[in-house]
């Protein structure tokens, strides 16, 4: 590739996740407000899809979407000490509007826990336990002041999803916060070829005001974890007002006055964030088929003879039209800029512009399409084109009949959405280690890898893995971590494990 | 119906707008933030699906959505002198985050065109006249401190799609501004069955900075007119800097370095108080089945035989699979709480819940489902069921035998759609009145009606029949306005109308 400005990532990872980002077109730019970006088209395409994939999977548990205002009285923070401590540091402040000085500051909302608890008490809309389950999610931006912003995985504001909901009892919470976090692993290994960590976090990790916070974690390229989704158990908090007494309450069967458990869940655009640290290669970002907002670029190449741009055009549209699988719904979109995009069970675009090939691959190939098809005049005479995979060697060209195109790319769809879990699954394995000792963790730290370790379980231990690593942190308990932890030695303090199971440390984004 | 607690919209139309989205479940709710409301479920659902609409058909004309930042710099409004002066006193300005007081404050956006300004200027985006076009839209919600909010129609937040688009040249900015405005009457007629009025406001109606604004108004019941969305010519207004050098520019066919053109556009989610004004009736809102989240509402009657509530529920369910039409996307959801949704070219629901039959029919009304379906062991007996319209008179019940009953409810929902477009449209053209003289106008505006009149073009005028009528305003000159104005008398003052076409005056939200 001629034009190589990103920076390899062997070199220096920090620096080719900012040149990939930079040379992805459409993904995003900077903007005017301390640490927030635009999320460009194609950003808000793979938001789009991770969106629709929730949502349906959502819907499916009965969760029904709200809108919540975005401003949130400052006098609701009072309510949960730890939530405002949590949070205080943080949050942007209104103080005028409409012209005047506002009698009572709003806070824009980090998170929105407050305005749900306010919202169930209106409209006498939890009475008896025949009002519960009370599920509802809202998609919405956040904002946190964020001192060390980078584009995807913390920016001041970023988009996400927030569940809350509402439950009889506490076994029915834990088992609904549970299928959430469930949800979450599906979508980051089925959907976007992630594979995760699902376990639950460690009590000085936890989300502030929550009771147990869940969540899955992804190892990026260079070894460090990343949070993908958390999913709360707040139980009977954020529910009792500053009097003491419950601000929401049911009858239960026994026609006992009860107050509900409380989960919340939420997953954001940081995801994005993992998507391309996971998958990214030196030539830009990778696309997993299944998220792809365009799964197969057509690339036309034209001639110079009479007549023969328009017949590899229409060729191409032909093809488009086979690919996009179903004659119902499919659609040309977009005919604007040289581009043109048809829907279906497979989202295609044909690259019309007047450009050279060299051009035009090199612009899918920083998009992270996953497949090319070259077609141009001496193809079409062979009735054939070319099919290249975005993840699969480059000399790796399938010549195809026109007539197999179909099976071939859609076979090649399905086995590269494989093959990039079974990659990253691969580096994970690979770069976990259960330390005999503190030196072994200390160098496997240094060397972007995760420890599974018994815990001590103090702050001391916590604290001195910290600073002899320059960062190293307490992911989760892990659900699926092998034996018995209980009276196996910490590692780092020579103490016994205070827990059954032993936690992942990292560093971490 | 025994429940009867709404205003009728004869006696007071404001107490039953009032009354009629607070007896609609999950439509809306009151918030503690001022002026700001939370979005319900089934409000969340229909602007979902306008979202849904709109966005394909911009898909179509090839403009992509992105998502920028939510605060604006105060000092970027300072660049456009009537910009400033129109939104100044409705912004919320932060003026503190991250624990300290801001160098700058910022504006929660009450609307993007400075930001998608400077968005314009990164990464060499525009160089040439082949960068041209630039289509680009966002979805989001924006901030206008509202001294006299109300439900969906004026809200100090509010949610919104607001497209900013570039263009080399004038006409070509005029064409797509009006493409996009037969865009939204289109989404008003066909999806909402709303006839509009489409139009150009007059210049002291235009949006702060623009240089013209065309507008979709629609009349509720009540004769008042409502404006429903609007486009506009920003021309090269936004794209000076306060250097007075062009911000944005491009070199044109012609190598000239050249200043593009820029129009904005938007429409929010006061189409939802249009849809409740419009066909709402005294039982509560009625949806038209386009838009309608829930098209076809089961209500299995249930018994007290052995083993009847399964049968009715399991024919229930049959008939729900065959109304949803594909097999292949047919699909159970929300199984919570007793009800249960199918999707797939029709979206069915079954009230499962062990309630009275008459109780399930009040809720459907209230919803302002299309239609509803009643099924019972009665019915079952003799293969039947029975059909129910929410805009037809409460006697029609249609009696259809169970292998008819897609057939029929297809049919019903088509023609009810028309249904309520027509009676719309029949209302305004019964309630505007072209006046022979200013008493004649007067009168009109009193009665809930519109006046179709020459214009002096004074401001004046427009003071004078505000006062004289309370609160008459200018609404557009019609795109199909009849005759050639020019030369008439404008019957509030007595002189010369000042254009060629007539203008709406009228009452209005």
């Amino acid at each position: 590739m001629a034009k190589q400005l990103i920076t390899p990532r062997a070199q220096n990872f920090p620096q080719w996740y900012q040149d990939v980002l930079s040379h992805a077109p459409d993904l995003y730019d900077e903007s005017p407000v301390t640490g927030c970006i635009t999320f460009g088209s194609l950003a808000a395409k793979l938001w789009g899809n991770i969106k629709n994939y929730m949502d349906s999977r959502l819907r499916e548990l009965g969760v029904e979407n709200i809108m919540l205002p975005t401003l949130i009285p400052e006098s609701f923070f009072k309510r949960e000490k730890e939530h405002v401590e949590g949070f205080a540091p943080e949050v942007a402040v209104v103080t005028h509007a409409g012209g005047g000085k506002l009698p009572e500051p709003y806070f824009i909302r980090p998170t929105s826990e407050l305005l749900f608890v306010d919202w169930y008490t209106r409209s006498g809309r939890i009475q008896s336990h025949r009002d519960l389950p009370l599920l509802v999610n809202q998609w919405c931006s956040v904002m946190r002041w964020e001192k060390r912003p980078r584009a995807f995985l913390r920016t001041t504001e970023f988009h996400w999803q927030e569940g809350h909901c509402l439950f009889a009892t506490q076994e029915q919470c834990r088992d609904f916060t549970l299928k959430i976090l469930d949800l979450y692993a599906d979508l980051a290994e089925k959907f976007l070829a992630i594979p995760v960590i699902k376990g639950e976090k460690a009590q000085h990790e936890r989300f502030p005001g929550a009771t147990g916070t869940f969540t899955i974690e992804g190892m990026m390229q260079d070894g460090k974890a990343l949070q993908m989704g958390t999913s709360h158990m707040l139980s009977q908090n954020f529910l009792m007002g500053s009097d003491g007494k419950p601000m929401v309450s049911f009858l239960n069967q026994q026609e006992e006055q009860t107050v509900p458990y409380y989960d919340s869940w939420g997953a954001s655009t940081r995801l994005l964030g993992a998507l391309f640290m996971t998958h990214g290669d030196d030539d830009g970002i990778v696309l997993p088929p299944n998220v792809a907002p365009v799964q197969c670029a057509i690339l036309p190449i034209f001639g110079s003879e009479a007549g023969e741009n328009e017949r590899v055009l229409k060729a191409a549209r032909e093809l488009a039209f086979s690919l996009s699988s179903s004659q119902k719904i499919y659609k040309v979109h977009g005919r604007e800029n040289g581009f043109e995009e048809t829907s279906g069970e497979r989202t295609i675009r044909i690259d019309a512009r007047e450009a050279r090939l060299g051009d035009k691959t090199f612009h899918q190939i920083r998009m992270g399409t996953p497949v090319r098809i070259e077609l141009g005049a001496r193809d079409l005479a062979e009735a054939s084109c070319m099919i290249k995979s975005r993840i699969r060697s480059r000399d790796e060209a399938v010549k195809c009949p026109l007539s197999k195109a179909v099976e071939v790319v859609s076979e090649m769809l399905k086995k590269d959405q494989d093959t990039l879990f079974r990659k990253a699954l691969e580096l994970r394995k690979s770069r976990t280690v259960e330390p005999k000792n503190y030196d072994e963790l200390k160098q496997a730290l240094e060397d972007g890898m995760w420890g599974l370790i018994p815990w001590d379980g103090t702050q001391q231990t916590v604290d001195k893995l910290k600073t002899d690593t320059s960062g190293g942190t307490y992911r989760c308990f892990a659900f699926d971590s092998e034996g018995d932890a209980k009276g196996m030695t910490d590692p780092i303090s020579g103490k016994p494990s205070a827990f059954e199971k032993r936690i992942y440390v990292a560093k971490a984004y």
